[in-house]
């Protein structure tokens, strides 16, 4: 079980995320990989979730009925907004806001056959007070197997 | 206060992480901006911190004496820190030991000069059980005033 | 203060928890302790909380009035609630929801008599997303002297 | 995904940590489910963790080799060591101490073949001061895809 | 960078708070200094936040406009109110109340004139059930340069 | 349940801790009620921990045997470590290190009798870096019913 070089899917997932409409970045991930990009911005920390995992479906990242795979998003969801929020996962509670971009990446990321697909969220963007430019960026990133 | 598009602090921090040896991302700071990278691996977050730490004041990236800047700094390392652990601010205690390549900017990323400096601490690499390659990637993001 | 074999509050508290309609798990707790159940389904923490507190004053496990029992029974359900959540105590701002089956068991486990009262609060059932099935289960268990 | 009556592997797992050495509750596994079970006590945490992933490398219940199903195992034992400290995963570095014993167990808890294995950590025992006699009970639940 | 004996900022703060309507502490901060006080009680943690936000740049502790004043503000309340609520930042969602009186004091607490200003954030009140007298006493202290 | 005015047990230990060698604050304490105070300074939170139990015992503010009082105080230091840390109650595993006073007051401080003892435990001092002065204030409150 070695991460391969060229398979990094967190890396991918980051640049996907930090992109913007621009693509500044060249995104080339493996063949047979999946993914997919969105925005979200709110004090809602439940809309992110949704966000993602309702891009996550109808894009077929991950099957829409049944509850593995829903299971390995949420967790990697959830392990991408800890790195957003730092602390307490909280937006209106504490009266902040985010504005982000969301990447979600499917593949094997090893070197053996047998590690099989794992998920990569990412999230980069803004978070700060709700007052326009009252904000700072942040970033976040959860990989589960899937 | 308006987040300037070409003066990313914390885009820029993430691509420098990430940038490895072969500096795949062509990363340009605005001029007067300081930055500096490094490499750290530890099972114990305390050497983590304190590579960080040694390497900003070594290049000049915050002062070496005075409490202001190091301040500034050890907040924006612990928030980096909150997302490459994702929920427990701890390495060897739960069995876990990182491979981190991080870099720390200092600059304005607002529109505004009054804005004055910002630092961002980016760290991404590996994270996992203390056996090669029982890892998967990990990123973290803090971003504070200095 | 030697935790008595067969005056395990804990225990009894989750396998009352556990029993469901059918009592499975023949629970015959020590003579003069008190117990309740009660079952909750919610993706709001209050609820919840406010739940077992009514049911614990109804059925007579604490008292109504007065604040130091409350307090006591407060933090035993805070600290239950801790293992059904795993992390951030939060249910709905997170996209999740449970379905819980409680209990509420006061007594004193220890061999010592001075040990006094201790209140148990156990919780079980499935934690997951608001879609029917898409859900694993969950435990909880607080302690507290009372 | 409905979660099967008498697939509870949640409950298993917590009637086989709760067990002991007398077997009180007769506790039978569906046909080719696996499970484990030990005890540790320690006031390190990291003994703890490793106590669990050896054993259930060792009995079977996961393969030795490769990372897929040590990251599934890793996270469960993370989850269920959240239930046993409630709040902060630290034992001898804020003076207690914790004496446990430990299930794993793994199978399809759904009534839907696809849901494929889970892995369910149970942790059941006392934490307290590291004095004899001075603890509560404490129980952790994890539950994970693998 | 010595913290100087007469200019303990948070020493300051935390008498301010808790000074009530009798002044019972005369309290004298150094002179360039500045300070405000206030009241809020919620079960909304964002009311508590807004609060103390609102007073600091009504009374000219901060800057209104800009971020870089209100991004140093912001974190000290958040550290502040680590310490009222003690695990997790939530006061509704988790069936509780505060009745709070706040301080913000503004000043430099070392010796050294280059270690500029620094803001201090002290709550002390009450916290509890949403009950008149199920509650006792709590208090949180955050300190940042600003 | 109301906490009286001239028994604000919270305060008291407040300002007791915060008194230092000076006594600048004269703190009488109601008749009947017991108090300690020490310092302690320390890398490691377990020396903390230790060093306010050993105290409270020595001086007779909790019984020596038993758990009961132990489990009461012991949670009131947590919850007094919380407000000092403010998010992870860690010290020289994040790099930093406390210098602290502390205080243990014992009594009711609500009108009514039957509310019985409750215990407060209160720290202030300094948090920071490893490095003479580069620190600033801190200051926790523990309260719970014993
Ligand atoms: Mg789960
Ligand atoms: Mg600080
Ligand atoms: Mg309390
Ligand atoms: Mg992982
Ligand atoms: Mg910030
Ligand atoms: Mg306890």
């Amino acid at each position: 079980m070695v991460l391969a070089i060229d398979r990094r899917i967190g890396k991918y997932a980051i640049l996907l995320a930090m992109n913007g409409d621009q693509e500044e970045f060249p995104v080339v991930t493996p063949s047979q990989w999946k993914s997919c990009m969105g925005k979200v911005g709110s004090m809602d920390s439940q809309k992110v979730v949704a966000a993602i995992e309702t891009a996550a479906k109808r894009e077929g990242i991950i099957k829409s009925d049944g509850y593995r795979e829903t299971h390995a998003l949420y967790h990697a969801i959830m392990d991408a907004l800890s790195g957003v929020t730092r602390g307490q996962v909280q937006l209106g509670s504490v009266m902040r806001t985010v504005g982000l971009r969301f990447s979600v990446v499917r593949g094997n990321p090893y070197e053996e056959l047998e590690e099989g697909d794992w998920i990569a969220v990412a999230l980069y963007g803004t978070i700060g007070a709700p007052v326009r430019g009252s904000e700072h960026e942040t970033i976040g990133l959860g990989i589960n197997h899937i």
